[in-house]
């Protein structure tokens, strides 16, 4: 990654298993991150995709599912990947009132890679995810536009940057900055390797609550800070799994289930206004669009191996949640309102 | 309703409960539907829009809830509905690609209305469902405006025109001309009249299959009919139930999973590729989004007491669907596409 | 099967795909059917067995979903079924106080055949069905035994009666004699035949919506009996599918979630007392309970391929249903009950 | 509570919200707990019973909801829960194999106590909750008889021993002595009192990841441990929340969801293997099985208060979880198996 210091940086590490070369979702061949960051005055938001692999996802999809650990928020093309079990389209997150935009643009751009969409063939399921930035963020302006969508898709790179970028311009995770945080876990199965990646955007939590490997940061800082009246817990937490392990969508569903344990150790109780969302995918074969033969062969994990990957998952979720935040610099945004890094504290 | 002719007005009567004075979904009070036509050339879609209540739907939310019966959809705002149990917008029916702009448009009626949406209080959750009307429209331009959002909104009334209207401009029901349909029913519970009302959007179903009232209809068309190699189901079908019964969202989860039951009466299989979902909401009782009090007192009903409105929901379903096809007219559409309408074998 | 009459008999044919052989679930190779019938005097009732395939059900797992389309029941092991993908025991069917038996008797049958159970590896999850028989049996006698549970097990064969037998002694269907039904369908896919069949048990409807290939046959009869106070309908419907089809659990609920549709067409409108519930199973491949390699190979089917599945599930659905009243006799049971027969009626 | 050391007893205290006054599920008015222990040689079980109110829970049902965390798992009654919303039996714990004889216990403790059932109206929905002990007990005997089911019941009150007692007698967790655990928190909302209580079936987790109010005690404990073969994480476990706020099922259901965040943060990574369930319900309202009106009047949270529920439940999960481990003494089992008891590292 990056010249960005991270929470092991700080001397944190979080569980025992090995992390991949990046320690970042890009850890798993073929994925990438991009981001677009829109920051002017009292707008700090912005656009961050996620290309799941190197190939046009249209034609070749991925197996994937979702889990939708507190349902209060606006993210797209959730019930369509819990039909079927695939993704089809890039990743994006954005803020609130950016999701139609990032709709739209996604459209747009599996329009412009595949002409039979609509046309010779049915539609396509963009998948967009959200949380709500107006404590830093002009929200109600809608400033996320399409040429955003597009930069953010163009920059998608293995190597990316955490923090305060893109769809995590704008957002507060424990009352300090948050935004966009990573991680990855090698494992072993059956004498092979394998990688679990985590990306995690990050907007709840209440400061108080905030733990830093069993340490009760949080309450220690909130001790020292003079902050006014304490804002109620309206964020959200997306977090998106991807692996190269060979799994169905039912098993991807299971270690979605997982993503919460890690999220829970930094503090986080699941507030109700937080949504908190996590889709997880496999990039071990793909599903073709125009499929020839009427029974296919797949792969899929032996479930009693599942237990290696949900410690990964569970690993990936809290070092990614404070790899956001560790990244994220001060914040000053709409109204003056002022998000603290987590750095100014460690 | 206006002087469309309805399946009643073909002497073909559905289940036994009586009917509303309109028969269709604004005899429940306060709701109102409206239409914005796109057409022109290949072009045939549009916007249909339903008002759940007179008042600001944002301030005052109504007790709601979703099912999907076949998740193949890019419908919105489903997630949230299923976690707080409330619709806080008015909802809107659109083609597939349409939705991110529809999804802008209800953000931007919204924050109108309400300035605290985004700065002092949290975001809103645009509620919008979607069938592909591909066979009939370029959905690949993208036509929907946000124009076409406000007009549909501005149109809603009481009294509504049903068929190749709206949302429904462009859709394709067993094979013929499907679109907008409406019914409902009045039931007695307690000593009290209530109604119970249905919306449809219908795209789905093959020509064979198409059942009127026990009578194998399609099965008699297809074999009249020289139709080239047979198109795949690849439609979809929206339904939104209103009452004005008191319900809690589980019970209104539960008379949702009922409306397939009249549509199967139709001859529906539900296609791998046909997004079939439900919403259904009570205008019984409102939410306040400013609650005061900790506590707050709701009815519900009698569980006992829900067997009428199932079969209410089941006879509105299969009756509103009949009805968006007998008042569609005959379309010729994208590429010289025809769907024909039911009428003309009646 | 055996010499009773069955739908087909009577000229009535549901849908236009062949059956197999027997037009019964045991059509799908390796499926048996057995049942204990208890009748004596206020006693109507039984227990009936489905064995999945014919080697060890535990050391060889068969992958398997459920599908709840309304909860009012007490079937145990659905969770474990749901989250694993996979079926482990023979199923039983009984009436709603037998499940505890039913139980005890899988465990038992279960730790016989599998020392390992309990000691050197986990657990066995029993799958056990039920219905409310208490109109023509005295239920709370709890007159199923042990013994009862191995006589339906032993007797498991390829060919087994329907209607008033097993579990379905007791049982009433549109206030009529029902009981156990089945049927099946042979489907081509990739130019191979593959086999969908189903099991019924039923106990669910009221006389006047009983509709039988789109004659309103209930009101007919309705009118022309003296029946006392109609009762509420507080029966239940359990439907099991089995297919060779290769399928991955996500697909078999896809294909459970399809049943409803044909019983729908049988008049059913899903009463809130009427627990009804599908298992789905696929006999194409079998998971071992010790898997020694980290990954292995399955095969799914396409899902464009799913439509003809999803229309031999609702054919089956319907005729099986119909199947379980037509040779169901007349019964005479607790309080003097009466149920008559279809067969007084087409 | 009785004479045995708590977790609070150690200095180690759990949260910032205050108790009731026992710290225990039974701080919410009417609740009782009740345990049968067996126990002789390789004989270590038993059974706990929960009494959620002191009148006929048929005739008069409390409001609740289940939450699945991971369905590896052979707990009964709860799609009827999920389904109705309502719970109307006491609820049993025990182990796995014995949720038969369980539900046979509660249907005829039930049938005793109300002669309609199975006669003049529907039939009843035990709820029985297990964990496989067979580390300790020998399961496959099946030790469990019907006179353990009502002692269990009759022994209820409102001060109960936790630890290795009940359905807790052969229960592991974290590979140290687990079983039966309790907590509660006091909240206020709207100036007024309510109880969040918790009861706890512990039998999860790896030693190793044993997490003590936020200190790796685990990891400690297994550097000074020469455990043979780490065994596989096979265990359950099993969160009954009861409160006295008038809440919704789907409310309900929310907080249920929470239970698991203070369980995380005892070390646990919620393994394949590992049956995670919870029930949450209501002691605020009845809701009566023979209800004459209609429309029934009912209270429920507002949604903006649910985030102090979540908080206590987070509290209470984490902490009973503790309790259940710190009151269990040493134990040695079925074939010599040995868990030893928390205290001694503490």
């Amino acid at each position: 990654m990056l010249e960005q210091r991270r929470i092991r940086d700080f001397g944190i590490v979080i569980g025992k298993l090995p992390t991949g070369q990046r320690n970042a979702i890009t850890d798993v061949e073929g994925v990438r991150v991009g981001h677009a960051t829109i920051k002017k005055g009292d707008v700090n938001t912005g656009v961050t995709a996620l290309i799941p692999h190197s190939g046009n996802t249209f034609q070749e999809k991925l197996i994937a599912a979702v889990h939708v650990i507190n349902g209060f928020g606006k993210s797209a093309g959730l019930i369509q990947v819990d039909e079927l079990g695939t993704l089809e389209t890039p990743v994006l997150l954005t803020n609130t009132f950016g999701v139609g935009t990032a709709i739209n643009g996604i459209i747009q751009y599996m329009l412009a890679q595949n002409t039979d969409i609509g046309d010779k063939t049915g539609t396509v399921n963009p998948v967009v995810f959200e949380c709500n930035d107006s404590y830093l963020n002009d929200i109600r302006g809608m400033h996320v536009g399409s040429s955003d969508i597009d930069s953010a898709i163009e920059n998608a790179a293995a190597d990316f940057p955490e923090g305060a970028v893109g769809a995590g311009t704008g957002m507060s995770c424990y009352k300090l900055k948050g935004g966009i945080g990573s991680a990855s876990r090698l494992i072993r199965i059956g004498g092979k390797n394998y990688m679990v990646g985590m990306l995690v955007l990050t907007n709840m939590g209440k400061l108080e609550n905030l733990t830093v490997a069993g340490r009760k940061a949080g309450a220690e800082i909130a001790a020292n800070q003079k902050e006014g009246k304490p804002s109620a817990d309206k964020g959200s937490l997306i977090m998106i799994i991807a692996t190269d392990l060979p799994m169905t969508s039912r098993q991807l569903k299971r270690i979605a289930r997982r993503a919460e344990v890690g999220v829970a150790r930094t503090g986080n109780d699941i507030a109700t206004g937080s949504g908190e969302i996590v889709l997880a995918f496999s990039t071990a074969q793909r599903i073709k669009h125009y499929e020839k033969r009427g029974v296919i062969d797949i792969k899929m994990l032996d479930e009693e191996c599942l237990d290696t990957v949900f410690q990964a998952v569970a690993e990936c979720s809290e070092e990614a949640v404070l790899n956001s935040m560790i990244t994220a610099e001060r914040t000053v945004g709409r109204d003056g309102h002022i998000r603290e890094s987590l750095t100014r504290y460690l």
